[in-house]
């Protein structure tokens, strides 16, 4: 339900969306003119032209010159979603899959391709400007300008606001929860390392981010891959049996709208997700990077949050939203704290001093929220846009996740399209993705690919779409 | 010899240095007016002025109010050398001090304690305004101001900065050689993680830096610490037997100005050093931290000069002489280039762009050679007057090292007494130092002492060593 705390445009907007939804507006009907809306619903022409260009912006209207809005597309006839996957046998660390993700991220600073590939949002998006007046704030102001050693666990204004954005959780956290880390691989990286030994096995979902995989093989760990659903997350029940028959030690997860399925984990299995990790006392690393880029009209809560036995590691960055180049990461690492502290010492002595000042001081005043807000808005209308795009071009049997947050779909196409021969045919047209081998280490997820959304739409990604499209057809 | 090419005040100055040195001119002795000394040496008075308050700096002089200058220290006179330790029956893992180390660095940002502990320069004498104007430079002229990442191998004009470092060498390098890192200790992660598996055996100095200890604990590795002289370095005679004998896959060794014996390799055993790691194919990871702050007329080479086979790792930074906050490391890994940049891209993805972008900038303008050439100055007239001052009031049986670059003093007491007691003595007057005890895994060197002489000479300072000297007198 719409709260009445929303905008008036944003009410008529839903209903509208809803009717299209529900077929009682159909594809290519037109819409009652401006003039009309405004009549019938007894708001402002203001008003009305703004609940079109929001539903316009969302790529489920458009306007043809001299005609009037036409209803182009609806969301319930897209792509079906991709299944849960098969669970594995056993966990493995022999197979590597470290070449291939070598390959495919060499591109990766290239500019003149068009980079579907990295789950990461273009600078023209980030609040470069705001970042920029807060070094110079912090040079100024800070004694001597972020060039000495910060204290161990990090600078005290960045700790306290981070602290400040769990507000809204069940419990209080502080400052002193917070251990400060160069970018959130950086905290995952410390968080595995205090909590597993070498040899030892952890839980990861599946198909899972490449990045946590490759870690893990680094950190000489098993890995075993848990059945997920592109919709509710982790298959709760086989964990818990699988943790006693594996010897699991630790579980990694990203909870909020995961990478790559795309999938947020219910507040209740969250909940039911802490009583486990409690009941067996391992370790759960929470990676929550994607939490903030919520679709929906509230954040999504993290394991964190249900935490009362100190079990929980949660794990974020400012990477996605702010700043990827300031490396600004952190960890709530519960009881794991002195451990992660500890390590942080040996591999790292401090943090970037002024990055991580300038940071505190963004989040102190730098109307985060609002940038956040507007954030969401454009990656959600990109989301759709790109769905709907990957439906036209690719063929019909191509499967789409419809995810309520983050920047990545994951599509699945018919068994026998190998991804990573379709990722070295669309570099030939200098476009990158990931292919779904990248996201397990068993030989699976060949016919997957994962296709990041950061990008503002535009007539580029529209053709680069197209080509992969083609691309995909020619392979039929 | 002194060159033509220096400054006549110098050449007034050595020669005197050479005459108290030699005993021609005795400890409080008065030496000639200034006047006399102009005279004597047909120089100007401003020049003989100079010189004697060169050697005032040095602290081998003193003048005494409407009386003139005195001879008041003579270096020949110092403490003795402390001897090479005797070999280790074998390598260790199971011993910790990390215990040890985090109470002693638990006060590290604790602004009150006279820290002697911490081997890094006070913020005040390093380039913070050059330095923030080379971040503001970055952010304006920089496209999006370093807020996106960088290349997997670093910011490439720091790295054609670092590769032009080494224009003095026998090899030419290029920026191609170089992976960034953040901070030194990050550079020594990276490496020993590419060159190592869990359970290898690792050579280091002995006694050896306490953050490389607890790195190769945190690795899973075993070490073999091996003897080493303080003035020519670690024992090659016993490395070439020890590698094979032990298995060593990897030595950790800091060649020049070594923390802590302040020991500098001679060029020699460097080439040395180099055929014995080429002739059993392992790696030899070289912390050339302190190599920039040498005392002598000319920087010592690195092995890495001598390394034609790709064995030898590089690692250095800016932490100890530009911006320890800003995190600005750096390896030129050698043939194991593909496994590092493999390790950084699972760890941390990008470096601070912002910083790392600044600092390439004031390699590239801001006079470092400039910046270098003051600051050696300065911690060389520390280091004689930080030693003199231990002779005064530390008792006659203390040896003491006579490091030719860096920043620590290396304290030998008589057998009974313990260091890491006296460190906590010495707490409760607010002063810090490191117990020898950090210095290896074995059980040794309890009776030393690390003074880092980084702070300038202050009452402060001065009250500060007399203070350790009186609470080890009542321990004696």
């Amino acid at each position: 339900m719409i709260k009445t705390a929303d905008h008036l445009y944003l009410q008529v907007a839903d209903k509208i969306e809803q009717m299209i939804e529900k077929d009682v507006m159909k594809m290519g009907e037109k819409l009652p003119s401006v003039r009309m809306l405004s009549k019938q619903q007894g708001i402002s022409l203001t008003t009305a032209f703004q609940a079109y260009y929001h539903l316009e912006g969302k790529g489920l209207i458009e306007s043809r010159p001299k005609s009037g809005y036409y209803i182009c597309r609806n969301i319930r006839r897209m792509a079906p979603m991709p299944g849960t996957c098969a669970p594995v046998r056993k966990p493995v660390s022999d197979v590597t899959v470290s070449d291939m993700v070598m390959e495919v991220f060499s591109h990766i600073t290239n500019d003149n391709i068009l980079k579907f590939s990295v789950a990461t949002l273009p600078v023209s998006v980030l609040p470069a400007a705001k970042m920029a007046k807060a070094v110079i704030h912090t040079m100024r102001d800070q004694g001597p300008g972020g060039i000495g050693y910060e204290p161990l666990q990090g600078n005290e204004l960045l700790r306290n606001q981070i602290a400040r954005l769990s507000l809204g959780w069940g419990e209080v956290y502080t400052a002193d929860d917070v251990v400060t880390t160069h970018g959130c691989m950086d905290a995952l990286t410390l968080c595995l390392t205090a909590t597993t030994q070498p040899g030892d096995t952890i839980a990861l979902e599946s198909p899972s981010y490449y990045g946590a995989l490759q870690l893990a093989e680094g950190l000489g760990l098993k890995v075993l891959e848990v059945p997920t659903n592109p919709i509710t997350g982790v298959d709760l029940d086989y964990l818990d049996k699988a943790i006693p028959r594996h010897k699991i030690k630790a579980c990694l997860f990203v909870t909020n709208f995961n990478n790559p399925l795309g999938c947020c984990m219910p507040d209740k299995h969250k909940q039911e997700l802490v009583k486990i990790v409690e009941k067996y006392d391992i370790a759960l690393i929470e990676d929550d990077i994607y939490g903030d880029l919520y679709f929906g009209k509230q954040r999504p809560l993290t394991c964190k949050t249900f935490d009362t036995q100190g079990n929980v590691l949660l794990c974020n960055s400012l990477s996605k939203s702010v700043a990827p180049g300031y490396r600004v990461g952190w960890t709530m690492p519960g009881k794991y704290k002195e451990k992660v502290l500890r390590l942080k010492h040996h591999h790292a002595i401090s943090c970037t001093s002024l990055t991580h000042a300038a940071a505190g001081h963004f989040l102190e005043i730098g109307r985060y929220d609002f940038h956040l807000r507007n954030l969401r808005k454009m990656l959600h209308t990109q989301s759709l846009r790109y769905a709907q795009a990957i439906c036209e071009y690719f063929p019909e049997s191509a499967r789409v996740t419809r995810p309520q947050g983050g920047c990545v779909l994951w599509v699945e196409l018919e068994d026998h399209i190998n991804t990573f021969e379709l990722f070295q045919q669309t570099l030939k047209h200098k476009i990158a993705f990931c292919p779904g081998r990248l996201f397990s280490l068993q030989n699976r997820y060949n016919n997957c690919l994962r296709i990041s959304y950061g990008n503002p739409w535009s007539k580029q990604v529209d053709d680069g779409l197209k080509t992969i499209g083609k691309l995909i057809h020619k392979m039929q």
